[in-house]
This record gives structure tokens, sequence and C-alpha cells, in this order.
């Protein structure tokens, strides 16, 4: 990648442009920027001129031509019209080029051993039923059961009391509660870490499954030979007062779609947790009969950042 | 702007971020960047890893609140649904962002004493009728006759005979033909010039007109406080066998949105022409009886590249 680190600097950006035709294009990008020196706020005269910057810089280096241009057009009226209120393909489009994690990144910077945070999905809803510790969020979801626990602390390692978990997953169908037509809540529930910030819950052994992929979004993503797939997860969100909401997943270690690559770059190593299988009739933590069903269990420790991180 | 040339360039674009942080990000930008590697064809591979780059260099540069990654969703939600086919504010988008115009410049690299192109813009019509040299485009159109004249020559100073010259421009309440639903064809035509490459026309005066502005991309310009409005301008499109396509518009000395900004950034200095103001009464040049109106008059000398270049 050393011609991409190069090539987006002033200077190395355009190869092979005569003197005469360099000044024309630098001349018209000063001329935008300077179309937003009027603007009264501050923050969007930056946002609009980092835009411009960059959204120029690209078209001069890769020589942008007329067709490609137009087929760009395209792409965006296609996502507009498939967007609705069911069906998001610009955040689509923003999670396959990385755009919403790395939005997800700037605003939730490392802290230590802080637990990192990854995208937040479409599929959150505020609605989800309270459960007790080793509750049950399955619902009427199908898949494997599957214990999870750990504790909840902050950076100093104290533990967290009464932090507000919720937690949310497909079925493995691949689907969530809301992509069914029927209204069912299902897959997803909050609950409380306890007073010594432990907290555990019955969920569902995480399955991949693919984005949206029969709009413009998925047929890119088939032309640059990329999966629409997401690695397995379980999503967490955590709040607790004067610490930072994290807003992440699980990963399951071993799981093939780690290797192939999350079709939206959620995936951090220190997200992958162990998922470990239990042969039909092993005790279960709590002794709920699985009346003779495998199961799973794992173990995620969660570490909250303090407020303003 | 100094800072923002120096902002752009790989290593100083991220300020005040941890080492711990700064390699969060790169990562995340590297493994998106490889996630394209598998795309069998170079060129759409090229142009995705670009805009991964200068997507990702962006959202780190100025560290995207969520909020603002919300507002831009749900802007290109916004004209998504405000396109259709008469309204296309993805194109207005590009225009007012200086885009369409960086596109055009590197599709029409500056050639010696070639005429300069500008943007296309939305009115272009095929089936605009053919005039006669010396013929007149207004149609139904209203506003102050304006003779054209000039030669067509190649960038050696050949003459060009029978160049096909497109023409079309609004009429002077700032509307085109196709903006008025009666179907009416007024203010364009198509006509050729003479052995000698002379050619002469009878238009209108151009006067300013707003780009539609009652949408997402009109709300962004006036947050900005910006202009929606062009400078007057008159279209052309100049084919000849053996030259490269001129698409561009001349301008007007004098008028006040040459200062205040063109909307789309078509301008170009040797763009802006001298309509000379002829009192009522003048003689015209091919005699015609403008009944004791004012008009004017104007020479725009055309030089075609060649093709290719
Ligand atoms: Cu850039
Ligand atoms: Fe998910
Ligand atoms: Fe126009």
């Amino acid at each position: 990648m050393s011609a991409d680190a190069t090539s987006h600097a002033p200077g190395t950006t355009i190869n092979g442009v005569s003197p005469q035709q360099r000044t024309i294009e630098e001349t018209l990008t000063d001329t935008v920027l300077a179309s937003f020196e009027k603007c009264e706020d501050p923050r969007l005269k930056d946002l609009m001129q980092a835009l411009t910057r960059h959204l120029h810089t690209f078209i001069r280096e890769v020589r942008l031509t007329e067709a490609e241009w137009d087929a760009a057009i395209a792409f965006l009226t296609a996502a507009g019209h498939i967007t609705d209120d069911k069906r998001q393909e610009f955040i689509l489009l923003s999670d396959v080029l990385g755009a919403s994690m790395m939005t997800v990144a700037v605003n939730n910077e490392a802290v230590g051993n802080a637990t990192e945070a990854t995208v937040f999905g479409p599929f959150f809803a505020e609605d989800a039923p309270e459960i007790p510790l080793g509750g049950d969020i399955a619902g009427s979801a199908s898949g494997q059961p599957c214990w999870v626990e750990g504790t909840v602390t902050d950076t100093d390692g104290n533990p967290v009391p009464n932090a507000r978990i919720e937690v949310w997953e497909a079925d493995d169908d691949g689907f969530y509660d809301a992509q069914y037509t029927d209204g069912r809540i299902a897959g997803r529930a909050h609950l409380y870490s306890d007073k010594d910030g432990n907290y555990s819950f019955w969920g569902l052994t995480p399955t991949p499954y693919p984005i949206p992929h029969d709009g413009p979004v998925g047929m890119m993503l088939e032309k640059v030979g990329r999966s629409p797939v997401r690695a397995s997860h379980l999503h967490f969100m955590v709040t607790a007062p004067g610490l930072r909401t994290l807003v992440t997943h699980i990963f399951v270690t071993g799981d093939p779609q780690l290797e192939i690559g999350d079709s939206v770059f959620g995936v951090k190593d220190s997200l992958i947790k162990d998922f470990v299988p239990q042969p039909a009739g092993t005790p279960t933590p709590d002794g709920r009969d699985l009346e003779g069903t495998g199961w799973a269990r794992t173990r995620f420790d969660i570490v909250l950042a303090p407020t303003g991180a």
C-alpha cells in the first residue's frame, strides 16, 4: 500500500498531468473551498471543505471518466429508490465501505483495557423485554442454547453493579425478529448486572447471516468479489452512569467467515470469544433441563471506559 | 489553505490521537482496502480502493461524530427520495460540490489554445431543430434578441467546416423549455459551420437562473450561505470528425453573479464574453427588423482540440 500512502499526499497525486492542466484543477478546488467561507457554522464549514478536498482529490487521482461519473450517479439513484422505512441502502453502503466502522472508531477511542466498540447495526429495538439474571433471550427464535456470562467493570477493575445490558441476535435462519412480518419479539432482551458486576443469560450460539444484498450494494459486492455475509455475532449495548456507553458484538472463534471477512468490518480480535460446545447431557450452570440437546457456553468480561473518553 | 494541503497528507492527518487509536484506525482502513483485492476488474478495484482511502481519511480527519454521520445518511436518503425522472438531486449535489466540474476538467485536459469545456447541465435535448446559419433558436422563448457569431477552428487555426453546433439556453424567466409542462421546444437548435468555419445565429441575451433549490441540496446551500443561482450563460456542444467534442458555455461580462459565484463552478475566465448592447434601431447584421427593440451581439470563436487529447 505504499502507492496508496504516497498518492494521497498533495504534490504527488497527479501523475502525467501538464502544469497548465494542474493549475486548472487546483484553481477549481480552491474556488469550491472558498465558496464555503461565508458559512456561519464553523463546524459545517470545516466538514464541507474537508469533503470537497477529499472528493476532488479522489476524482483527480483516479482521473474519473464521465462514464464512471454516470455510473456513480446511477448507483446513488438506485440506492435512494430502494431505501424506505424498512430498508436503508445508504447505511449498507457506509457499512460495506468501512465508513460506519470508522465512525464508530473515531467516536469510541481506545482507552487502555476498555472493551472495544463495533457497529450498532440496524436491528436494535428499544422495547426488548427485561429478563432476570440467568434468563433466556431466545423466545421463539430457533438455535442452539448458549450460556453467556461475565462481569462488568470499569478500567480500574472496579465492578459495575446494575449496568444495563441489552443483547440481541439473529436466529439460526439468519433473521432478526424484526425481519419477520408477524411482529414477534425474539432473540433480544435486557438485564442488569448484580452487585458484584456479574451477569449471565441464555442466548443462542451465533450463526452467520448476509446483509440485504438484493440491491445496488449487493451488486457492487458481487462485482468486486466480496461476500455479503457477516461473521457470526451477538450484539451488546451496555450503559452505566458515569461510564461511556459501549456498543459492541462478540464473535465466535473458528467461524470461517472470520477468514473470509466480515462484510461490514466489525471484527476486532479482542471481541472473538470461545463458544465452547457442551455435549447433550452436560449439566447446565443453572440446572436448566435442555432435554438432551447440546449447548454452548462463553464468557465475555466487559470493561467500560470513563465518560468523555 | 496551507492547513488543507498538509492535513491531506498521510502522517499529518490525525492530530491528538493516541498511537493505540491511530493503529486501530489504520488497521481498519487496511482491512477494507484488502477486501477489494479479489476484484477481477482492475479499474473497479482501483476506484473502490481510492474511494475507501479518501472516505476514511475524511472521517478520521474531521473526527466525524455519530450525529453528523446520521445527518449524512438522512441527507442522502432525502436526495434519493426527491430524485425521479425529472429531478436529479445527486447530480445537483455533484454540481454544487464542484465534482461535476472536476470530472469535466479531468476528461477535457487543457490543450494549448483549445476552448475550455464546462458542465453539460441537465437541459440538453437530442431533438433540437436544425436552423440555417443566421437562424433564430428562440422559438417561443422570451428575452432580448442576441446575435452570436464566430468561427470554428482546430488548434492550428485551420477552419473546421460543417461542425455541428448545438446551442441551448433558458428564457428570461430563467426556465428551459423542458421545465414547462406544455411540451414546447424553444431556446434550442443546432446548426452547422460554413465552408470557412463561420457560424452565426440569433439567440437570447443570457439571464441568471437558480438550480432547483427546494430540496436537500438547496437546504445545504442555504445553511452554508451560498447562492443557488447560476451565472448567466448560453450552452454549446460542438462536434466535428477527428476533433474532441466540446461541451461548454459562454458567460456574460459584467453579470453580478460572476462575482457572487456560479453555483456549479462552471465559469472560466476564457469563457466570459462581451455581450454588447445595441440600442433600438441599430441595424442588424442580417437586416432583420426587430421592430424597435434593443438587441445585443457577441462573438465566440471556438477552437477544438484534437481527438484523444
Ligand atoms: Cu482524500
Ligand atoms: Fe447483527
Ligand atoms: Fe444552463
